[in-house]
């Protein structure tokens, strides 16, 4: 049995009840009922997921993913092609605002190539994992082929794997995305699974401008009339229209919920990897917390679709893990509030319901 | 001159230029234009007021205000009024939300008596600045005398003044209260200066039921009608349906304004003390960042009032400072990222904007 399908089998369902022992828990802090609002939703979420009232959350690890696309050769981008190794660059030397948002909130950042044009050293904070030199040029044909689809997902559950091996457990993960032209295969992953206008979820990625946007939404189109991607194989429309990293998110988001760790999405990239692992293993949906809605056209579908309601709403759309980075504070504040709080009697503080 | 007079005197003028220096200066980091949106802003608020583009955020302090309410007699709140008291232990064992949300973010709580009912004994952590035992029934008459009014302005002020003179300055504050019936003073001092029904703006508070909130906006329309706030004159509006602690509130903000430290004002109770601050001195408000969208229901009506923009919307409704935490974390990040991060030529990173 292959890691992919090993992983898929053991995700157990995950009950997030709002109503059962962990609000009668939540109910015992000296506070007005529910006044903390989603902060209780997500100490709610987090204990549910691990069955843990008392867990501290440690171990943060936010996993950058990193592709290359041959569809930036259609010039869908505002950067070049070459930024995407760059910015890895930028990212083990701890420069980019995902690593310091990450020190912000006491998160660990590990880049995955997933996929890079360029070749990188064995590096710390690095795990190699390419499955190839960036992915074709899906307006005309596949990204990749059907197996690579597999052990991209694959490579994002092994770098989870690894790390939750070798740390001795993960407390919490965030997911974060590093590839030039990213958000073309992104709009065209759900267009290919919702009967949705390419016009709809197609938006200008990191800033082009109006005919560039016209051009990149028929770049959308041909993407999908070319490969005509079956919405009823998720592994099918990943090989077809998707790319190498946000195959890797996807993985993260299986090894994760496998292993009953909180994921913590960011934006319209994760988005996608994530919905993909959704379509893969519905269960896994429950293990999933939106960080942030993104500035990215696309995104606000995305996250109804999967009735995802974000934490955040700050114009962002940066990409890397930033979203997440801020969405994992908020987990972890949720989570110090519930395991640190005072009780009504601890505090004694008089409560009215039980008067 | 008193404190009140030369602490308005003295607040300058900041220009918050989104197009200035500022924005060149964030325009250099290997990112896409504008795509760390909010917390953009933020950076460019946070150098506007300070005048430093290096500054690391280490002195945080979220001043919690706390004061009773004679109005809390007519039965608005769904907590007795010996809760003010109680609430004041528990801030300082330390075992209240804002105590854990302050240590998440590493900021300091100091609790200010400006007129709760119960006598305490000094301990660290708090300061006494009792202007009363709790105020007035505001729907009999005015909630303290127009002296006590501006007292418990001074109040905010000399306890802004004493924790900056005391700890080598600020770099940041929040606001937070606790007073069990202040929603219903809150409510009262925005109907006094805008036009406004007092249902568009009179809310549940901690929670009460449909009943009680017919009963409380009646409350609000009657403290209303009994003193006929002056709406040219805040300290007239204070004196007449506010409390100590909103006036203190509106101390911090001042004083804060006047030594050019940003000021993050929490939610509903924070905003009348914001809104009063405001009106003394217009020019404070260029120094004060709404952290949250609160779930009572007036807040919304205050913040569209001051043209502010919560960073935050987690439907909570606690107070204590609470939400101003969260926001503190925010600037925060923002700050952060605005002094650390790489620039595309530091970084290596391709800027497509210099080809």
């Amino acid at each position: 049995m292959s890691l992919l399908e090993e992983t898929i089998r053991d995700i157990k369902h995950v009950d997030i009840d709002p109503r059962g022992e962990i609000r009668e828990y939540i109910d015992k802090f000296a506070i007005p009922a529910c006044s903390l609002g989603r902060l209780e939703e997500l100490a709610t979420i987090y204990v549910s997921i691990t069955d843990d009232f008392f867990r501290e959350i440690k171990k943060k690890v936010i996993f950058t993913m990193a592709g290359d696309h041959g569809v930036a050769e259609e010039g869908v981008s505002a950067f070049p092609q070459e930024v995407t190794g760059q910015m890895v660059n930028n990212f083990l030397n701890k420069g980019a605002a995902v690593n310091i948002l990450a020190q912000h909130i006491g998160a660990k950042v590990i880049v995955v190539d997933c996929g890079v044009k360029k070749e990188f050293e064995p590096l710390c904070g690095l795990k190699i994992k390419k499955i190839g030199k960036g992915t074709q040029n899906i307006t005309k044909g596949p990204a990749m082929s059907r197996r690579d689809a597999e052990r991209s997902i694959e490579a994002g559950m092994e770098a989870f794997n690894e790390e939750f091996n070798d740390g001795g457990g993960i407390d919490i993960i965030g997911t974060g995305d590093m590839g030039i032209a990213n958000t073309t295969p992104s709009s065209a992953i759900i267009a290919s699974f919702e009967d949705v206008d390419a016009e709809h979820i197609t938006g200008r990625g990191t800033g082009i401008k109006d005919s560039a946007l016209a051009h990149k939404i028929n770049v959308v189109k041909r993407a999908l009339a070319v490969n005509r991607p079956d919405s009823n194989d998720p592994i099918d429309v990943l090989s077809k229209v998707g790319g190498y990293e946000i195959g890797g998110i996807a993985g993260l988001c299986l090894a994760s919920a496998r292993k009953r760790v909180p994921v913590v999405i960011d934006g319209f990239i994760s988005t996608a990897g994530a919905y993909i692992a959704c379509k893969l293993e519905p269960k896994t949906s429950n293990y999933i917390i939106a960080s942030h809605k993104s500035e990215e056209k696309g995104h606000t579908f995305y996250l109804e679709k999967m009735r995802k309601l974000p934490l955040l709403d700050l114009n962002m759309r940066l990409g890397e893990g930033t979203g997440a980075a801020l969405g994992i504070s908020m987990v972890d504040a949720a989570m110090k509030l519930f395991t640190q709080m005072a009780s009504f009697s601890h505090a004694k503080v008089t409560n009215p319901n039980n008067e």
